[in-house]
């Protein structure tokens, strides 16, 4: 719990000081300007007085309890400060200073120390390196940061990993007069976590929407298993930055490269419903609709306007953002028709006209509110000169405070009618300066609106061999390398995943029989640890239709890699499929990353894949499949019959439950799996899998 | 020249009324309310004085000359007034009144009227159904707009075709303080047009940037010689809105369902170097760069920071936007270290820690702006409470004076600093709230830059065969249909567009000596004017290896297409090459739409194709073939060898050629055009061809 820490009934400022450019003095001020409703203790050895209050040598001289103290006293003095606040009983430390982690090995040690003595005493530090908490309930009302954006009520909560980055945030709700609930930027994290933060704003009945910057997520396991206790209650938003130096790395394997940091906060973002955005404003605009409007039943959204060009950009950007235009009932057109003027446009967007006043427009929300078509509302209004729209405004103000579906809106207008903005907005109603805004804002409430409404997700288990993975997996634990073919397809067989008709061949004498065995066409593979892309080097043949093509192959190829000393695989060719990609990439203390993607350029070139996290629920096989561009291809383009898209989604279903069952597995790339025709199958033709974690 | 519009000396108000709420009236007092410098005559015959004025009940009472009137009268009484108007001299009309071509019929007829009274006297009609012009030259400070936005000089120029969007961009600008120069919202375009407004801004010392909102290019062909140019002297932005809208009409060719007026508009932007956004945010943001910012050399952006997570979005939005991140050089390397403070990170984003003074982070900005290796700056400033932030301000505002590289800047700070903000302003650099924000503008920038330093497009004229072309053409004139592929390939044939061999046979008896003749591998396939889609229906039968393989597709397929009486096309079959789709759209009054795009699906659905408006550049058919996402493919992805680029390139001069020869030719898709490898040339193997133009 962390009460003490955003809750604190008294505070004690380690490091105050009169001067007004020390941290200190700064968060006193912040303390007082804000009217903290508990005592504060200025802790200085010098001073007597600071900022008219009394100060203490020490906290040990405190003559009261203390829940809260903020350190902003050099690096290395801070374990010594820490064994007295434990003394004392305090019980968070807010550590501003910084010099710990983030500035090297010694850095790090001093962290580690003032965590051990933290704890000694049952005490809990947060930071270092950290700029504070706020919470702006008026029963508490504690500023303990030392930034400058001044705070008053809300219910949008935030934690930003960067401070610049939650100031600026703090900033946009500040300047366009909206409230805001608790905040905190929590420096190096070496106690006090992030994931924490967000679990007890999850808790908070004042916090009905959260905002979370992230540069690098410390515990991805820790934040799923929050976000998805959070998320079915109130809106996570989120804004992770630092994604193009990731985009750089180079890994050899195919799923190895792809999988990455990113890759995996998408996913789990993915998986839990939170609300992942671009950048900044959009996040911040976003939260503000969901401060006060209702979550959206679905995607049909009407735009409502005064003026065309703006509902035009609103139409274009809901389409872009994945609404729809709402089709407006027949009884709601015809009581529009008797309602608005006779250049007005009654159908989606309505277009009241420029003329119209309180009664058009308000009489023409209110009957769209009533149609069952209708899940939101987009406004735009241009305060027209020759009517009168503060009356439109006390109209839209009256409906806007009762509405069960979400209004937002654009505004043009100048000083002259802040009234119209005053009393639209008061009834909860957000107000943008933009129609593209307004858009995007009930986008992302539209996307909240399928997180709530999306069933429990289920889990199917299949019967499966296990012991048999086990006794191969056993074998290759904590060896760095791929495994033999064979040994990766007997581990998808006790798993029921199907591979296709393999059998190796060591020497020419034994190539014609199991050709005979297995029938033509034939596919040949060349088969050595030293060849990995076995195809751009020539190690393929593929389509061998009779011994003569094998043979001619079999001797370019034993020539070719001669130098190897390989062995030959001898599969069946399978005529007409489609190939596709299936990864996993393991995650400590997470499930794998499971990818999927059409075969070949595909994947390299157009990057086409879809990333999941492990465990795969039903619904999530499918989506995955029907997530790549290329879906069509799958489908059948261009008069070609359907795949068997059921049986990819159970080969994503069999690979989820085999990296579940064994975590150890580091890297999977069943590349190409083929897909043949609907009700045909599909099969694993080749593969990759390394084991590292032990 | 449209100076009496934008420069009148005198103004008249048609419809002029004591009654506040009217739109004459709203005129008359935007004209007073901004200082306009000529006289001002209401015209009322009723009233003696409109708001302290002396009113005519005609202009033909009006002693003085008079150069423009706005009218805003019952549409009907139009004519008659402009009538009076053309007698008394007026130049040009500016019409309000609704009711027009926007109505239906009548009201086209009534425009197509008030235009040929205008011309009998050599006056000018600005609408109908218009919300006027503004023009803030101190020296004119004419604001004939019913609209409420205040006024006051700066050097960006606005032209909307919707008044709401022009509105709020105007609103943008007001808000942040900055100023406009000239803006219009030109209504339905019966006479002055959009394009001749935008070759005004264009001559006009003034303006320095040029903001364009279209929803539909009435002339097309207009716009892209305005724009051509405009473009070398100053930046164009533009908003195309209706986007979505024009996506979902189905037409049955390839190319034509691909080339709207969307594909036309963007490739129209592309060819002239206008900038296009997504938004009205991010143009009126880049306006505002562009205004007091000079162009930057190259795409080489430093970001100089004191907070850090702001310069993580910064760099993330900068890749995304496709600029770099510079290399500092050695040199600016020691002079930083030597003025910064130790924690401050020398390398780029340069973060100069918050404690940064003015010396710090001014001498940092100083000392960038003189390393050769950076073409930008993108600043991230917080007003940490503990430094000098005013003299940091100061001083950037100092450098930003005489700075010949773009500075652009995000500040994140409150009233109290508002000095740092007007500092940095009033000496150009943009202040932004977003470091997003910032990032797109230097963006927009470092595209105009690109606008500039590209060369003259160079031509290339092939020897061709044009009129063996036009003989074939000539026979097909006006027939709604496609062309049989011979003569489809006599006319590639003739611009040395090299196409398949192909031999057209009958009857199953021609077959055999035909396949001698050429050798096999073959392709058969069916040719009937009925069977559009050849290979979805079975129609095309490839790489037939012998003669039973032959015989066996020609019965089938004779058999499948009895119904439709064929004839039978027997081609090489060209192994080991990959499909692209080459094709054009004739635009009347306009260069065709060339398309180029890798085969099949990557076509239908993936959509990754490039579209440039004929004629081509040298530089422009390379460029679209690097330009598609699948480009990797035809470099040779996976091991593959490249295919013969040039050739492609070739192709699509030829036909860019062609079409410009021949702007009578509707619709051509070659699909597929067979390249072959590197040096090995490249093939048209089928094609339609459709001449609808006479």
């Amino acid at each position: 719990m962390l009460d003490a820490l955003f809750k604190p009934r008294s505070v004690a400022i380690i490091g105050a000081s009169n001067n007004p450019l020390s941290i200190g003095h700064i968060v006193i001020k912040n303390l007082l300007d804000h009217n903290f409703k508990g005592p504060i203790y200025p802790i200085n050895p010098k001073s007597k007085f600071i900022k008219s209050f009394r100060a203490y040598p020490s906290v040990k001289d405190i003559p009261d309890e203390v829940d809260l103290v903020n350190i902003s006293i050099k690096n290395t003095l801070v374990p010594y400060v820490l064994e007295e606040c434990g003394k004392k009983g305090v019980k968070f430390a807010i550590v501003h200073t910084a010099g710990f982690k983030e500035v090297g090995e010694e850095g790090l040690a001093l962290e580690k120390q003032i965590v051990e003595v933290a704890h000694k005493y049952g005490m809990r530090i947060y930071g270092p390196n950290s700029q504070g908490i706020q919470n702006s309930d008026p029963e508490i009302s504690v500023y303990a940061n030392f930034t400058f954006v001044p705070m008053f009520p809300g219910n949008i909560s935030i934690v930003a990993q960067s401070g610049g980055v939650g100031e600026t945030l703090k900033l946009h709700l500040y300047r366009i007069g909206k409230g805001m609930r608790m905040y905190s930027s929590f420096g190096n994290e070496a106690d006090v976590s992030m994931n924490e933060i967000i679990d007890y704003y999850g808790q908070d009945e004042g916090t009905r929407a959260i905002m979370v910057h992230i540069e690098t997520m410390k515990d991805p396991a820790g934040f799923l298993d929050v976000a998805n206790r959070v998320t079915p209650k109130k809106p996570i938003l989120a804004l992770k930055t630092g994604k193009t130096s990731e985009g750089t790395k180079a890994v050899a394997s195919h799923t190895g490269s792809m999988v990455e940091q990113e890759t995996i906060v998408d996913a789990i973002f993915k998986k839990s419903g939170v609300l992942r955005f671009d950048n900044q404003e959009d996040m911040v605009n976003a939260a503000i609709a969901f401060s006060n409007q209702p979550v959206p039943k679905g995607d049909r959204v009407c735009i409502v306007t005064n003026t065309g060009g703006p509902a035009i950009i609103a139409v274009d950007e809901c389409i872009t953002a994945g609404l729809k235009l709402a089709e407006l009932s027949t009884k709601t057109k015809n009581t529009l028709k008797k309602l608005v003027f006779q250049e007005a446009i009654v159908s989606n967007p309505v277009d009241v006209v420029a003329t119209a006043g309180p009664e058009q427009y308000g009489g023409t929300v209110a009957a769209l509110l009533e149609d069952p078509n209708i899940d939101s509302l987009l406004l735009v209004i241009v305060t027209a000169p020759f009517v009168d729209c503060e009356g439109i405004a006390r109209k839209l103000g009256d409906i806007g405070k009762t509405a069960s579906k979400p209004i937002v809106c654009q505004v043009i207008t100048i000083e002259k009618w802040a009234e119209v903005i005053r009393l639209i907005r008061e009834s909860g109603i957000p107000v943008y300066d933009f129609a593209e805004t307004a858009a995007k804002a009930l986008s992302a409430m539209s996307g909240y609106g399928k997180v709530i409404q999306r069933k429990a997700a289920a889990y199917k288990k299949y019967e499966v061999n296990k012991k048999k993975a086990e006794s191969i997996i056993k074998r290759h634990k904590g060896k760095e390398k791929f495994l033999p073919q064979d040994d990766v397809f007997g581990i998808l067989q006790s798993y029921g995943i199907p591979t296709v008709d393999t059998l190796r061949v060591k020497k020419e004498s034994e190539l014609e029989r199991a050709a005979m065995k297995m029938g033509y066409p034939l596919v040949l593979k060349v088969d050595a640890e030293s060849v990995v892309h076995k195809t751009e080097v020539g190690g393929v043949a593929l389509n061998l239709k009779d011994k003569a093509a094998l043979m001619t192959s079999f001797k370019k190829m034993s020539k070719k890699f001669a130098k190897e000393k390989p062995s030959f695989i001898l599969q069946k060719y399978l005529e007409g499929g489609k190939e596709v990609i299936v990864g996993a990439k393991g995650n400590e203390g997470l499930g794998a990353t499971i990818m999927f993607g059409l075969g070949g350029v595909f994947v390299e070139t157009l990057k086409d894949v879809q990333f999941r996290l492990a465990p795969l629920s039903k619904e999530d096989a499918p989506q995955m499949i029907h997530g790549i561009k290329g879906y069509p291809i799958l489908e059948g383009a261009r008069g070609e019959k359907p795949v068997d898209i059921n049986k990819l989604a159970e080969i994503l279903l069999r690979l989820s439950q085999l990296t579940s069952d064994f975590p150890e597995i580091d890297e999977m790339d069943l590349n190409p799996v083929v897909a043949l025709q609907k009700g045909k199958g599909a099969m694993v033709v080749d593969d990759r899998l390394k084991i590292i974690r032990t």
